[in-house]
This record gives structure tokens, C-alpha cells and sequence, in this order.
């Protein structure tokens, strides 16, 4: 069974019409996914794709379509031990390279092919991604990594060692993973663009539905975080953690003014103080404040997250699915957090993120760090309805995947409507 | 007299074929350029355009279009005290930042549009670009740049104190910049593809044509770099410099051993010894060897020079004229250069960087730095026919170009020759 047809699609939902996903420096988001599929002759197909907010997202699906060639004729029954060779066709394109080098859209590509290779192959093993990855000896998880440029930080040898320290565990930590899932905590409160009220009663809600942590976007006027941090606190009391996200508008001293202004409010993280790009910025306020300092969303590859894990930067390592390239670069971050001991806490939302991100997630917890102690998944309520198999939330957890794939098939009819510019929501 | 239309053409030259360019990590590179012409209803054009090499080149075409119709009606005639609130439009958008932020495709697409803004404006006012540049005040000068998450590192009232103690000297440099030029240095003649005998023969030529520096490729086999070094330095003998350049090949560890087996041969710097996004790499390696540390033409935007500049981890400042988004930002880079004493010697080559980028360097002698103390220009003898006004070389050095505009004006023909893939040169 062979790889014959790269096929890509322009999907993006009006979500900037309701202020969903609003915050302090995307005041406008229309949630979007360049989407592929890879066409086999055979009876299953890999879906995949990377996340954008809007314009731009038709250069991702240029960029899938310059760098697809590369997949097709791939026999999807021997890709046991190729995909670490695979994903670096993908990254080191030799024209393709310059544009980035591994960054930006040529990388945001990657991810999404790399993601459907993934589906595809763990359709085709008969197992969620989660398992495909849990099963995987540490030798063959290593392979999967492009070690280039992190040797400094960590090698490969190191890597098979901090797996096998881990490996005998894994069962009886899938049996864990299977009764409990993993923690989640909701974004969906607390928007920017949402009055206090809406707030207030969407924290109160979630808390309700079993939610242990909520999140809500800060970083406008410093009189207004402040009464909206106060008001969440109130609604959801002290035992339910509560972290902020400023996306990235402050200058380095500014953040750390106002996170210390934040401090009495217990806060479990502050994410994105300022530009994702500084390490030496992060790691001055990680330095000066007392709330552990969270990153990784915008981290557009392993060696950006290397200098973060490695340096004390990022205190809570925020991995996603399609910022960098997909699944095979993630285990190196993966990798790279459990050397430095940085809880992985990952990054989701958007569409179809939660989807992807939990397997990745759930990987971590059965065969890497080996603990789900301080680790938590984000999970926000919108356009799961999209979605084949959309996420389970059970309790304020992710229930396990069980079917085979990435959970990262849309429907048809979904596709078709959001369609840009030609599908009916957007003629 | 208002931009009226913006059009953009995917310009590629098939210089894989004779090696030209060859180096460790890019052994097939076709230099192309992602053109712009922004038309007015005058009698003027701006022309700018991004350097990449080869396949990916669509993509900031495309991109180049995304961006473009911010520019769209602007009045060409009041652009003076414009430009940096107009160069915030292109890497602010709040949809397509989500590609980067302020990185890859869509950075070099704003560096390709805010190029051509440059080289309308100047030819608008009647002075080539470097001009432009040297006659602005230093509050004039601050106001282009985007001071967004810099102040940790320098400060808008600090860079105008900065530009005013070097202002009052301006104009006897500006008499020398006349007279002598700026000074050059060349890598054509030591490309990794390259046998012995031809770098050889190469680096005596340019030497007696009156260059003073020469660069060679490393990165490859230990034995080989060690071999090459010796016989380009043997060659030139001991007053002509030598730089080398690694393409990023190297590990962190790695880079410090094979830069200490150079130190022997008195190299003036060595370049992208690793992963250009690795500031705390470079940083280890700065402080591990004798050589400088050179680095930039890959640096993605003025958050990672800031990081690189105020830790001590780049030494030699390689500016680039597409890589980061054009004029404006380039201005932030060479201010913080001049805060931390970091000597700019600009990153050329390609195709038409050498044309862009000697304005940059002859504005930084004026009124920035007021030096040419350890500053040199690269330069690279290919596809300079291919412009209405080249650059020119005398005696090592480049002459200050006197025509209006920014020296970015391709040839009709050519343009038409290379257009890919329709060109004559494709077909």
C-alpha cells in the first residue's frame, strides 16, 4: 500500500465574528487548518494538518503542496523505523531550508504532513498514535529525532537512557491512563474579548463540569487584569489553580512588573510575557518573580525549546502539535523536558489542536516523564464538532483515544462548508 | 503620486549548475529573487525584492502578494515620517503574524515590499537610499524602527543620545565615504564546491585586484578544512585576512574543536559555526575559542540579534538586507550593534544583496557607527549584470552610488530570461 496523492485544502472557521480565542495580540483569530490528506491505493488514508488564524493560512497549503513530493510512493506498510529518516526530507529540503531554516511556514508544513504520515501509520499498525509511540522500544523513539544541533544539551545515548529508566512503568501506567485519562484544564472562560460577567460564570461552569484549573488572557490595561484576575480568583476559590496568558505584548521589565502585581493571586503560570524569540528575556523574568514562567506555543523549533529547557527560561514547557514539524520533533521536546525536569503542560485549542496534542500528551505521561504530577493539558471548547472523533472530556480529563489514528480526520461536510473562499460559510 | 498596483515576479537563476554558492549545508542553491515593482500613477517605481535559493522562492511571492495591498494607495510624496508605522502594517498583521511571528516566509516577504517602499521613497526625494538614510535626524531615525520588545536591551531615548553623539560628524564621513568607499571582502573565491587548486588560484586574483579580506566555505571533512585553510593562507600570505565560513554544520561542542585546530591560521572570523537560532550555543562557543564569532545572515528578526548582540555571543554582526523586514528593521540591528560595540560587517552575495546591502553599511559609517574600524562588506562577483546599477568595486572597496533609489532595479530582460518557470532560461 502506497502513498499516491497529496491533497490539500484551505479550511477556516469566522470565529473572529464572536471574539472566540480573542487576546491581547490576536484581536481578531478566524480559527483555520491547512489541511492535507494522503491518499493511498489502499483502503485508509493519513489527515493532517497545521493551525493558523486566518489570512495566510493559503500559504500553508502551498507550502504542504511544495514539500508533499516527498511522501508520495511511501509504502505505508514499512514505515517502521523510517519516519525519523522521512521527517528530515521534510526539514532539510536543501532550497526549501533557506526560507526558514525550520521555522515559519515551510515548518508549519512540515508538521502537518508529518502529522498525517502519523495518522496513517499508526491506521495502518491498527493503534491511536499514543500507543504507536508508547510501544516504540527507546532506540526506535530516538531514531524518530533529528539530533542535529542539540548534542550540547542532550545526545541520543542519554535519550535511550532516560527512556529506559522509564520504560519498565509503562504498563501499569497505560492501565493509569486508561481509567483516569489526563488532566485538562479550559481556556474557553476567559477570553479577552469576553465582559467580566461572561467570565465569571463561564469560570463558575467549568469548575462545576470538574475543571481543576482554568485559564484567561491578560496583558491589555493593568488595571483590568488585575479586577479580572481578582474576580476569577473569587468565583473558582483557592483550590482550583489558575494560570494567565499576556501572548507575548510585554517588554521584558514591563512583565516583570506586572506579574509581581500578580504574585497574591496564586497563580499557577504566567504564559507568553513577551516575545516567544527571547530565551534571555524569559529566563530575566523567570529570575525575578515567583510565578513559574510558561512558554512554548510560539517555539518554532528544538533548538529554540533546547535553549529554554535548557537554561531555566521555561518553567512549564507548552509544547503543540503543528507549531513545529509534527510528531517527530515533539519527542525531541519531550525528550529535552524530562532532561531538564520542565513539566510538559501542552498547548491546545484553536481547531483540532486538542485533538492532536493529547495523544502527544498521553505519550508523555506512559513512556517519558512517567508522571502526570504538575502536568496539564489545555482544552478549549470550540469546533470539536468538526471532528470525526473528537476529544473526550470526562471529569476535567482527556479520555485515551482508542481507535486507530491521530484523531485528526474532519468531517467531509465540514470541510466542504468552511472551505475558503468557496465553501457556503464563507461565499 | 500614489502606489497604484503591486507586482510581484518569481525570479530564479540556475547557478546549481556550475556550483556557484556551493557550501556545507546548501550544496545545490539556485539564487532567486522574490521581486516586487510597486507602480505609481508617476513616473517612478519602487523595486525591491527577498533573496532565497531556489524552490520555496513561489512562496514569498505568494506572500509578498498577502502582504502587498497594505501598501496600496499610500502617497508616495509623504512618506517622510511614514515609514515605520507603515513597516508595523506589514509585520503586524494580525492574522498572517501567526505564521511567524516576525519570522520566515512572511518576514522576507515584508523585507521584499519594504525594500521597494525604500528605493521609492528615495528615488522620490532624489537621493540613493544610503543618503536618505544619513540626512534623517536621530529622532527621525528612531521612529522608523519598531521598538516593541527591545527596551531590556536599548531604548528609543538611548539610541536617539546614541545617533546624537556620532550626528556632529556626519559630514567630513560622509566626504570619506566619497572619496574611499566602503571596504570589501570576497567569497567567490572559495565556495565548497570548489577543487584546491581553483580557491587557490581565486583568492590570489582578488587579492591583486586590491581586496584585503578573503572568506572560504568550511564545514565539510575535518582534513579537508585544515588543508583548504592552510593553502588559502600560504597563498595570500600573512596580511590579507582571513575569514572562514561553516554554514551551521557544526554541533556546539563540535564547533569549539574544530575552530581551536584553526586558530593557528589567524582567521579574522568564523561564521554560522551552528543552528543560527542557537544564541546560548554561540555564546559557549564565543567564549571557548580565540576566533570571533560571526553570525546573522540567518538571524530572523531584531529579538534574536538583540539576544546575540547584549550577551557577547555574536562578535562580528552579519546583517543581512531580506532576511529580516528591509530598511526598518536593519536600522533597529545596527543600533544595537552600535550600543554593545559590535562591529556590523554586512552579510552580501547571492543575488543583488550586494546592491541592497551596501547602503545599510554606508548609512551605519555615517551616522551609526562613524567608523570603518574592523567593518568590511561582503561581496560576491555573481549576477550583478543582471542590474540597472550595479555595484562597483574599486580597488577592494565599494563606491558609494549616487543615483536615486536603493540600487535594486533588475533588468527587464533578465527578469524576463529567469522568470520561473516561464522563462527562456526554465523552458
Amino acid at each position: 500500500m502506497r502513498i499516491t496523492r497529496v491533497v490539500s485544502t484551505d479550511v477556516r472557521f469566522p470565529t473572529s465574528r464572536h471574539l472566540h480565542g480573542s487576546d491581547a495580540m490576536h484581536p481578531d483569530p478566524d480559527y483555520s487548518a491547512a489541511y492535507v490528506v494522503l491518499e493511498t491505493d489502499g483502503d485508509v488514508a493519513g489527515h493532517g494538518f497545521t493551525f493558523t488564524i486566518g489570512r495566510g493560512n493559503d500559504l500553508c497549503v502551498a507550502a504542504i503542496d511544495a514539500l508533499g513530493h516527498h511522501l508520495v510512493g511511501l509504502d505505508v506498510r514499512s514505515l517502521d523505523g523510517e519516519l525519523g529518516v522521512i521527517a528530515k526530507l521534510l526539514t532539510r529540503d536543501t532550497q526549501l531550508r533557506w526560507l526558514g531554516p525550520e521555522k515559519g511556514v515551510i515548518h508549519l508544513a512540515a508538521g502537518a504532513l508529518l502529522n498525517a504520515l502519523w495518522d496513517l501509520h499508526a491506521k495502518a499498525v491498527g493503534k491511536p498514535v499514543w500507543k504507536v509511540l508508547s510501544d516504540l522500544s527507546p532506540r526506535q523513539l530516538v531514531s524518530l529525532v533529528d539530533w542535529r544541533h542539540l548534542s550540547d544539551a542532550l545526545t541520543a545515548d542519554e535519550a535511550v537512557d532516560l527512556l529506559e529508566r522509564a520504560a519498565p512503568r509503562r504498563e501499569e501506567r497505560e492501565r493509569r491512563l486508561l481509567s483516569e485519562g489526563v488532566p485538562a484544564y479550559t481556556t474557553s472562560a476567559g477570553w479577552l474579548g469576553y465582559a467580566d460577567d461572561l467570565v465569571v460564570q463561564r469560570c463558575r461552569e467549568v469548575v462545576d463540569a470538574g475543571y481543576r484549573q482554568v485559564k484567561i488572557k491578560v496583558g491589555a490595561d493593568a488595571e483590568d487584569d488585575l479586577r479580572r484576575v481578582r474576580l476569577v480568583r473569587e468565583a473558582i476559590g483557592p483550590d482550583v489553580r489558575l494560570a494567565v496568558d499576556a501572548n507575548q505584548v510585554w517588554e521584558v521589565d514591563e512583565a516583570i512588573a506586572r506579574i509581581r502585581s500578580l504574585e497574591p493571586f496564586d497563580l499557577a503560570w504566567v504564559e507568553e510575557p513577551t516575545s516567544p524569540d527571547d530565551v534571555l528575556g524569559h529566563l530575566a523574568i523567570a529570575r525575578a518573580v515567583d510565578v513559574p514562567i510558561a512558554t512554548g506555543e510560539h517555539c518554532q523549533n528544538r533548538v529554540v525549546f533546547k535553549q529554554f529547557l535548557a537554561s531555566g527560561a521555561m518553567e512549564v514547557c507548552q509544547i503543540d502539535a503543528c507549531r513545529v514539524a509534527g510528531v517527530n520533533e515533539n519527542v525531541a521536546i519531550l525528550l529535552l523536558a524530562a532532561k531538564f525536569g520542565v513539566p510538559v503542560c501542552p498547548h491546545a485549542g484553536g481547531v483540532g489542536l486538542c485533538e492532536l496534542v493529547q495523544h502527544l500528551a498521553m505519550f508523555d505521561f506512559v513512556a517519558v516523564a512517567g508522571d502526570v504530577e504538575g502536568r496539564i493539558v489545555e482544552m478549549a471548547d470550540h469546533l470539536h464538532e468538526h471532528f470525526v472523533h473528537p476529544v473526550q472530556i470526562r471529569r476535567g480529563s482527556y479520555v485515551a483515544p482508542l481507535l486507530p489514528g491521530f484523531s485528526s480526520e474532519m468531517k467531509g461536510a465540514s470541510i466542504e462548508e468552511f472551505r475558503f473562499p468557496s465553501g457556503a460559510a464563507w461565499r
